[in-house]
Formats: C-alpha cells, structure tokens, sequence
C-alpha cells in the first residue's frame, strides 16, 4: 500500500516558523528578519527607528546574539521593548528561540517585530523564522564584492540597506557595482541607502516599512 | 570483553586536519588559518603581505568563498600562487577541501601558507584544518563590542589584527574596550594595529610572522 501525503513534511524549525508566522497574521504584526555580517550596524539602525518613529508605530525586537545582551539593552534605551536570545555558540537564530522570545515581549499590541538575527552573512538565511520580509544590511567599509561572494542571503533579501553610506568618500566602494550585483540574483529587492549615525536615506527606509504594515 | 582505545577517536574532519598538520610540519610550512567577519580585509591584508615581502618568504594562499574567485584572482594579482575552494552555500572550509587545495597548489616549498576562511565570525572557528596558528581580523567599522559578542572566535586566536586603523577617527571605536575585551578570553594572543591600505602598523605584522617562521 502506498500513502500518498499531499503536503511537504516539514521539519521543527519549518514548523515552529509557520506557528510564529499565524501568530503575526491573527495579531496585524509585519515581522522583519534582519540579517547581516556582525558590525554593518542592524543594531543602530533598529535603535534609530525607534527613536524616530515613536508614537507612530509600535515596535518591539527580539536580539540574537552569540554572547551577551548588548543589542537588547540599546534597544531598550531607544526606547523598545527588547528580548535578547544568547544563542550560545549557535551561528543563526533557530524559529522555536523566536516562539519563546514572543511569549516573553509580549508581542501581541505591536505593529513590527524585528528580529535581529547573529551576526552572520551566510547561516541565518537558511532558516525560516516566520517573518513576513526579510531586511539584509550591507554596510559600505563591507566592500562592494558582498553580494556576489553571499549570494545567498542576498536572494532571498526583500529589502536591501546599504548602510554607513557617509564612509563612502573613505573607501573604495562602487554603489554602481553593487547594485548590478545585487541585480543578477535578485530582481524585487528594494535597495536602499542610508547612514543611521548621520540620518541620511533613513525617511526612505521608513517610508519603506510604513508601506509593508498598511498591506 | 572490554576493549580500551587508548586514543581519542577522531571525525573525519579532524583525521584530515591532523594529516594536514603532518604535511605542514615535514615540509617546514607554517601554516596560518585567517578567520574574520566579511569584509575585515583579510584579502587586502595578504595581498600587501604578499607585495611586501616578496624575495624573502615564500607565501603561497587557499581561498575559500562562498561563491566567486575574487579573491585567488587578488592574491594571483599580487604575486603569489592561490587555490580558490567554492564552498558552494557552507559557511565554513573543512579540512578536507584544505587536503585537496595544498594538492593543487603545489605546497612543498613554501613557507607560509594562509588559509583564508569564509567570511564568518562564528562557524570556521569550530572547524581545525590542520594550520599551526590562528590569525583573526577585526575592522575598526565592525565595532569595538565583536569579542565580547563573538568570544569563541577571539579565544582561539594566536594573533588579533586591527584592520582599518586608518578609520577610527571616523567611527566610534575604543581601542581600550577592544583589548580588554579580548584579555577576557584570550590573555595571550598578540594584539596589533594596523591598515592595510595605507601600510600603518604591517610592519609589526611582518616581523610577527618572521618570528613564527624561523621557530
């Protein structure tokens, strides 16, 4: 006898992902999966929206982080609620750490939930979290080759920020390049440019996020 | 009956590492495994090496990349022989494709072999791949809070060099907090600062390596 399943057997992290990505669905929460290489400056820019768009849209961010609770404290000094995951060792956020990290915000009430995912170019892309968008952060001291070394993360990115764009006139870094780089493995992505320590391109990237909670 | 193996049982991962390890020592090869986060400049760091010490030590390079031979093209460019491994989407070189690549070089008669490992600051630390010391990159852009976050990588390293020390008038960067940070885990590996594009501090580099050549 042969038993014919019509659906894709998911593994626990698969399942655990679609569990979170109901939860957003039922509560009206855009989830962004924001993932980069350790220091392009996720932490800044997520600390800055905070602090430009309070009273306008209720944010809350679930931190991953090999070690410590630096991120989740910053966090908290914008002005958010912060839940930091210490993975221990582990190079990418698993989606049963973001089940648990829901329940401890708590998430229901908010409009966006950021998870900023270990600092990694490479791992965190392979797993699902239940995010609705995924945000890649390529920061300009980086260099230009990024998107055509990973790949990658770069495919599945849904919005792109180059950041640090105010070090551009101190390194040799070509916007032209990356971009048509960009463009061979992924043709949707929006690609925006920004610098969170000055507040340049940042109005673009909110008008951005404002766009994706009214869908 | 009980049997008593009197060995620690090894994985394939480290079989390989240890018949790496014999090929470096009967042949006088130091050999240098270099770990950082994505665009610290570690190829920028060794091609300049490599310019900068040419006639007087032998270095030859494995590359190991996502995707893309940019970087064996780099190293070619500055005078040196280079294998670049594609790892294809893993986020780590093993030491079987490190066995494969001192086949291609060829590697007998050199003195120095860098490994350049993926851009990853968390997975390649896990993995030995037969090297003599560890050198690990920090860039001034990434932030001075990577070895508190990222510890595993920076306890195992044999030297730590600060990239990019031309930038940190333009970035918010304690040196202090660095170096702390790292005698937290790491109370022996040699610290120094350098920027590889404007030449400031490789000498340091240079003579450290001199030191591990003729040990």
């Amino acid at each position: 006898m042969k038993i014919s399943l019509n659906k894709k057997i998911l593994d626990k992290n698969e399942e655990c992902a679609m569990q979170n990505s109901e939860f957003f669905a039922d509560n009206d929460i855009l989830c962004l999966n924001v993932i980069s290489s350790p220091g392009s400056g996720k932490t800044t820019i997520l600390s800055q929206t905070i602090r430009d768009l309070t009273g306008e849209i209720k944010i809350a961010v679930i931190e991953g982080d090999i070690r410590t609770d630096i991120d989740a404290k910053k966090i908290r000094a914008a002005g958010a609620s912060a839940v930091q995951i210490e993975t221990k060792g582990s190079c990418h956020l698993s989606a049963q750490q973001v089940t648990g990290a829901l329940m401890a915000i708590p998430a229901a009430g908010m409009d966006v939930i950021f998870i900023e995912n270990v600092g990694n170019l490479v791992c965190p892309s392979d797993f699902v979290l239940g995010e609705d968008l995924r945000v890649v952060v390529l920061s300009v001291p980086e260099g230009d080759d990024k998107p055509i070394k990973y790949p990658g993360t770069f495919a599945k990115a849904d919005v792109i920020l180059i950041n640090k764009i105010d070090l551009i006139d101190y390194i040799d870094f070509s916007l032209e390049r990356v971009i048509a780089d960009i463009r061979v493995v992924n043709d949707k992505a929006e690609i925006l440019q920004l610098s969170a320590t000055t507040g340049e391109g940042m109005e673009n990237w909110y008008n951005w996020l404002r766009s994706k909670i009214t869908q």
